[in-house]
C-alpha cells in the first residue's frame, strides 16, 4: 500500500490485447458497490497454461480449473472477488461449475473452455443468485479496453489494481504480453500465490507456453514473501490466442528466449507491485544473498531474512538493526562462517567480517527511500538468489484483525 | 504481556533453593536504572547440564559455556541483560572470559566453574568497566532470598519476571526445583529459545540430569512459538548441587521419572509464562492437533497454525476466521482429507467435515478469555501434538520497530 496514486501503477489503462475482450462490474459480493465480477474472453480458443496453489486445501474453482486445464485450451475466465468459494464442500464445486456453464452459454462456447477464479473470504458459499443475474450483463459489457475494470474487480485488500504490459517484436509484428494480478496478503514462497492472468496475442505452442510460465513464476511469484501464509485459491493462467499469426513459438524456436524473457519481465514487475502493495507495507524490500556455494543455499538465507518478523519490523521502524539479519542468517539452515559475512543496506556497508561498521546513523538516510535493498555476502562462493518482500507494520495487524 | 500484575506470576518471591545464593543489581547496561546484572552461586560445585541455541551465529557467552560444559560441573552463573555480546568478534569472547575470571576470583572458585549468559542488543561490545566494578558488589549482595532480583535482571522486553518452583518428595525429604526464565520475543520452535536457569538441591547423576533436561525442553521450550525468529543467545542450564544428600538419581533410579516429571512441570509452566508474555500478546494460545498417523505430522500442522500471522491476527481481532486455520492445515506439508477435518475453539465446534458450522457469533464469546485452545482433529489416526503461542498485535510491531 505504498502508492497513494493507483493510476501511477498502470502503464496504460486503455491498453488493448488484440483478440481479448474484457469486462468488470459490481454485483454486490463485496460491499460498497465495489467491482467484484470480471470476465476475460478470447475471440478464438487460446492455448492455456496454468499454475495453482500447492495448498492441500484447494478452493472449488481451483479444482475445476485443474480438471479443465487437461485440454490445454481455453476461451474465457470468469473471476469474482469478495468470496473465495473455498471450504464450501460439494455446493462450492457445483457453484463453480454452474458459473462456468452460464458464462459459456451466454458466450456461445463450450463450458469446458471456461475457467473460474475466486478470491476473498473462505468458508461462505457464493451468492449465486447475484452471479447468475450478472453474467449476461458482464457478457454484454465485454470490450477491448476494459482491462482496468478486470484488475479492479479482482482486488480484495489490494490498494491499487496491478497491470503490466510488455511489447515484443515478433518478426516485424507487435506481440503484446499483458498481466493482470491481485496480491496483498497470504503471499507465500512455495508457489504462485495470488490471482494472475496473462494474455498474449502471440502464437505459442502449448509446451513452450507451459515451460515459459513455470520458469517465469519460479523467478518472480515464487520469490515473493509477504506473510508466508499460502492461500487456497492461487491461480496463474496464461492465454495465448495466436491472433498475431506468427509461426507458433516452440521450445526450440529462436524466439523462445525472447518470449520467456518478456514473460518474466511481466511477472517480475507484477511481483514487485504485489510486494509494494503488501498489506500495510510502507517499503518494498529486495533481499539479495550472494557468495554461496549453491543457489539453494542463497535462497534459504534470503527467505529466512525475508520471513523474519524482527527484520521486517526493524525496517519499518527505520532501524538498521543488523543483528537481526545476522540471527536470521544463522538459523537459515546452511553452513556459514560468521567472520566472512558482509551486510549492505543499499550501498552502505553495515557489517564487515561479521562485525558492525558503526554506520547506523548514515544508514537511517537509506530509509527515506520507498524501495530498499538488503545485500548479504556470505563470502563462501559465487552463487546468489533474490527474494522480494515488504516491511511489517501495525497496519498489517489492523487489516487482518478486522478482515471479514 | 497479558498480566498487568507481575507479582501474580510469582509463586513465592521469597523462595529459597537450599545451597544457592543469588543477587541481581543495576549497573547501567540497561537504561533507567533497571536491574541488569545477576549472579547465581552454588555453595558447592554442582552437576550441570545445558542446552544452547542451534543458531550458527552464537553469542560469545554461548561459545564459552559450551566449552565449559564439557566438565559437566559448575558453581556460578553470571547473567547480564541489555547487551547480547553477540557478533562482537574476538573482543566479545575476551569480555565473556574476563567476566567469568573476575567473578571466579571474587567468589574464590575456579573460573572453569563459572558460566556466562547475556541477552539484549546484538553487535555492541559489553561495557566492561561497568561490569568489572559491579562484580564485587554482586558477590557481596548474594543471599538465599534474591531469586526475584535475578529474574528481574534477566528481563529485556519481558513485562514480568518468570519463576516457577516445584517441590518433590525424595525419600521423605523435600527436593526443590526452581526455574527462572526470560523470554518475550525471538522465540522459535527449533530449540530452547531464551535464557533459563533451573536450580535444584536434589542430587542427580550427570547423565540423568542431561537426559531429563533434553526431554523436558523438547516438550516445553521447543513447543513454543512467538515469532519464529531464533536468537543467538539462547541458553538453558540446570544445576543440581546435591545438598539434599539423597542417593544420586540415575537414569534407572525409581525416582528418575518423578524428577523428570517435576522438571517438565517447571519448564512447561515457564513456557506458558513466556507465551503469555510474548511481545504485545493479549492471549495465550494452545494449539492442539490430533487425529494424525504420527506425532510428527501433528506437530507440523500445529506449528503451521501457530506460525500463521493470519491466524494470530484473527485471534487478536476476536475473529473466529477458521478459513485461515484451514489454509494453514493445507500448507503444513502433510497429507490430509479436507472432509475429515474438525476445528474447535475451546469446546465450540467451528468446522465439521471441513465445512463451517455457523457458530461464529457464539465463538466470539470465547475470545473474552485470556487463554484459548484451538483443537484440530484431522480424523486420520490417533496421534497428537501441542504447541504454545500467542496472538500478534500492533504492540508487537511497535516494540520491535523501536527496539534499540
Amino acid at each position: 500500500m505504498i502508492s497513494k496514486n493507483p493510476k501511477s501503477e498502470i502503464r496504460n489503462p486503455k491498453l488493448r490485447i488484440p483478440g481479448f475482450k474484457l469486462s468488470g462490474i459490481s454485483v454486490g459480493i463485496k460491499k460498497k458497490r465495489k467491482k467484484d465480477l470480471a470476465l476475460i474472453f478470447s475471440e478464438t480458443p487460446a492455448n492455456v497454461a496454468g499454475i495453482f496453489t500447492t495448498n492441500k486445501i484447494k478452493a472449488a474453482p481451483v479444482r475445476l480449473d485443474i480438471e479443465r486445464l487437461a485440454s490445454k485450451k481455453g476461451q474465457a475466465i470468469i473471476i469474482n472477488s469478495g468470496n473465495a468459494n473455498a471450504c464450501t464442500g460439494k455446493q462450492g464445486l457445483k457453484d463453480a461449475e454452474e458459473t462456468a456453464d452460464i458464462t459459456a452459454k451466454e458466450l456461445g462456447i463450450s463450458s469446458s473452455l471456461v475457467y473460474v477464479a475466486s478470491t476473498g473470504i473462505i468458508g461462505r458459499t457464493l451468492p449465486m443468485h447475484k452471479i447468475k443475474k450478472a453474467i449476461p450483463i458482464l457478457v454484454k459489457k465485454l470490450s477491448l479496453r476494459s482491462i482496468n475494470d478486470v484488475a479492479s474487480a479482482m482486488m480484495t485488500t489490494d490498494t491499487f489494481p496491478k497491470i503490466f504490459s510488455k511489447k515484443v517484436e515478433i518478426n516485424g509484428a507487435t506481440g503484446i504480453l499483458t498481466g493482470i494480478a491481485k496480491g496483498a496478503g497470504m503471499i507465500s514462497p512455495n508457489m504462485a500465490t495470488m490471482l494472475c492472468f496473462i494474455l498474449t496475442n502471440i502464437s505459442v505452442k502449448i509446451e513452450a507456453l507451459d515451460s515459459a510460465l513455470r520458469i517465469a513464476a519460479d523467478k518472480s511469484f515464487n520469490r515473493l514473501v509477504i506473510d508466508n501464509d499460502m492461500s487456497t485459491n492461487d491461480t496463474v493462467l496464461i492465454m495465448a490466442n495466436g491472433i498475431l499469426k506468427n509461426i507458433p513459438i516452440g521450445e526450440n524456436s529462436p524466439l523462445y528466449n525472447k518470449f520467456e524473457n518478456a514473460l518474466l519481465e511481466v511477472t517480475y514487475n507484477l511481483s514487485k507491485m504485489i510486494a509494494r502493495d503488501g498489506e500495510g507495507a510502507t517499503k518494498l524490500i529486495e533481499v539479495i544473498v550472494k557468495g554461496t556455494k549453491t543457489e539453494t543455499d542463497a535462497e534459504k538465507v534470503a527467505r529466512a531474512i525475508a520471513n523474519s518478523l524482527l527484520v521486517k519490523t526493524a525496517i519499518y521502524g527505520k532501524n538498521p538493526n543488523w543483528g537481526r539479519i545476522m540471527a536470521a542468517i544463522g538459523y537459515a539452515g546452511i553452513d556459514i562462517k560468521e567472520d566472512k559475512i558482509s551486510i549492505y543496506l543499499n550501498n552502505l556497508k553495515l557489517v564487515d567480517t561479521g562485525i558492525g561498521t558503526n554506520m547506523k546513523n548514515k544508514a537511517r538516510d537509506a530509509f527515506s527511500e520507498k524501495e530498499i535493498t538488503l545485500t548479504v555476502d556470505l563470502g563462501l562462493g559465487k552463487k546468489e538468489a533474490k527474494i522480494l518482500t515488504c516491511d511489517l507494520t501495525e497496519e498489517y495487524i489492523k487489516i487482518n484483525a478486522r478482515y471479514t
